[in-house]
């Protein structure tokens, strides 16, 4: 009995993910499904890239991972379907798979071709529906790779922002903002230097330090502070409040890592 | 195995889904449960049925599609149960289901009145819990319907709004404005002339040429098309953002489908 | 199969909450997952307390049910898990299991501190993930109390506020608002003289009157109604509308209870 997990900008309002679970359990009646999210803003495809990564890793292997954040929906856009050992990964071809398969060695990557698995006629519009449900429900009964289509070469993706180091500074940004006001950052925390105390810099019109610290509740409510998250980055945080609203933290933001000698 | 849908305006912060859940997990303890939608604005009995109508094909014959969307909850307005050959709907005698059973073969309307089904003391504010739930998981399991009370020959219906034909020109409306903004109207993509292409006009304030298209990325982005939607019906779309936002389109709103050579 | 239910402040944008839902069915492939509720505000522990208690004694037997609403992640705070004949109730020790042990029999109370069941390394902000769902699969399963960690004589608890007689008034408070608007109190409609008519009071800066009667649309639409609740409580309500809005209704807010007689 395999998971299939759900990643869409759909929201929860009109039924289209409902719709997409009629599919799976009218083809894959065993399966499990797992949502993700729907609440990715119309169009992120990096907020998606994003917790598809962040989700992944923590399902069991041969779990089919399906993401429908998908712009060009009805354009001569492709569909991709990856497999890992550890997983299939099913989406648009826009870059949305990249950061969940960097680092995994992909045994095979197909452009999803095979009108056969569809349902018909398909909408140019909904191929949550259409065609990326009918595909998931066909993987989670054990469906073979070479039926989707023809091996990819050539794919879209999303660079991995690497963190630059800089004498004693380490240099990222912001990835992702949590519901709860936290931005998660491209800073490992197996930085060298990380047992030490040292504080983060964010350059927005001011420079605000966070003291790196263990969890939230270690400073007084309302004071920021710098975690290990839970996804292995330095992750900027206010105690009991959101440190994005207060300091207008964006994807994308510049964050500095420095010793604390330094910083101070 | 059968699959239990529920669509109701309760919202997701009070827990009332998942006290249906309990209930139904409780009395049909292998029956899959798909939330269609919970985010229906309080009350709005249209919205509720344009959903249902839009989804319920998707789903495997017998499902048992749950609607509590009830204003007169603890009224003495009666609730149906209705059978087809696709799938049993159970709701309210509100209008609710009229759209979804539009067009299929009623083979039985029933008044839900054996209390013995029901949870007791059956609240006045909360028959999702006390008589939809469990009336839902009888259904599931096998249930018949001469057990759930008389046969209905009266019941509420909300007429289908259809289009009226008028020279060259189709005349329709909005219908429903999805999480994306697109307004979905009720203009089959089916009408004489689709081959060719015509416009859609909308009356506001102001008439917006709405060029009729197949996918959303067709037209560059913040300009408006209209494309063949997934329910069979023309959609208003604006390519990267929302139509309803940017010209206040709502449901009831009317549309026009004139040939291009006449709109040009 | 038992059911795990969780409630959570997680929200349902970041993927956080199917991450638990990984780890659940990787351990405990057959477990039935609900979500009571993911939308409690951040930190709100009374509210979740309430849907909790509000919740629970609708599930079968055995269920496990998990709360995650810790704004001490990380900190020394313990993590317990409570039986009772009903259900397994596991959370963080601060108060959020409260109401729902009310009135129950406690069988064992334990502190989570085997980590041999955890995921490794355990975070410091991420407890759901590395703690609670995989002890909840844990007991999904079938584990026994005594694995969990030592019993425990002494935690937190968030006292029930009982309402007060004074002569012929009833003196509660209104304890949750539900996404509809209307407030739930602490005043129990098996309270003697609830078969008489008889008004709520509830002072803001002005005192409005709430006439007790059985449903919503029993008094015109815009017009204020206390109604016997689902949870067993008297609810104030406007038929249509948001009480809580209207009158700027919040939980903590006093209600009173008197007789129709001296009230009109």
């Amino acid at each position: 009995m395999r998971i299939v997990t759900l990643l869409t900008d759909f929201g929860s309002r009109d039924g289209f993910v409902g719709v997409m679970k009629g599919i799976l359990w009218s083809r894959a009646p065993h399966c499990q499904v797992v949502d993700l999210t729907h609440e990715i803003e119309p169009g992120d495809i990096r907020s998606a890239a994003f917790v598809l990564f962040n989700a992944h890793r923590w399902f069991p292997p041969g779990t089919v991972h399906v993401v429908v954040v998908d712009p060009g929906v009805g354009s001569p856009r492709p569909a991709l379907a990856v497999r890992t050992a550890r997983a299939w990964y099913v989406g648009p071809d826009n870059g949305v798979l990249s950061w969940a398969l960097r680092g995994q060695k992909l045994w095979t990557i197909r452009r999803i071709e095979n009108k056969a698995l569809f349902l018909h006629p398909v909408s140019q519009t909904f191929h949550g529906r259409d065609v990326f449900a009918p595909v998931a429900a066909y993987l989670a009964g054990g469906g073979h790779a070479e039926k989707l289509g023809p091996v990819v070469r050539e794919w879209q993706q999303i660079p991995w922002p690497e963190p630059i180091q800089h004498d004693n500074t380490w240099r990222g940004e912001i990835l992702y903002v949590d519901r709860f006001g936290n931005a998660l950052t491209n800073l490992p925390h197996s930085l060298p230097g990380w047992n030490r105390p040292f504080l983060f810099l964010v350059r927005g019109k001011t420079t605000v330090r966070f003291p790196a610290g263990r969890f939230y509740a270690e400073v007084p409510r309302g004071k920021p502070i710098a975690v290990p998250g839970s996804s292995g980055f330095w992750e900027l945080a206010l105690h009991g409040d959101s440190a994005a609203r207060r300091f207008g933290l964006a994807p994308g933001d510049p964050v500095r890592l420095v010793p604390a000698h330094k910083g101070m």
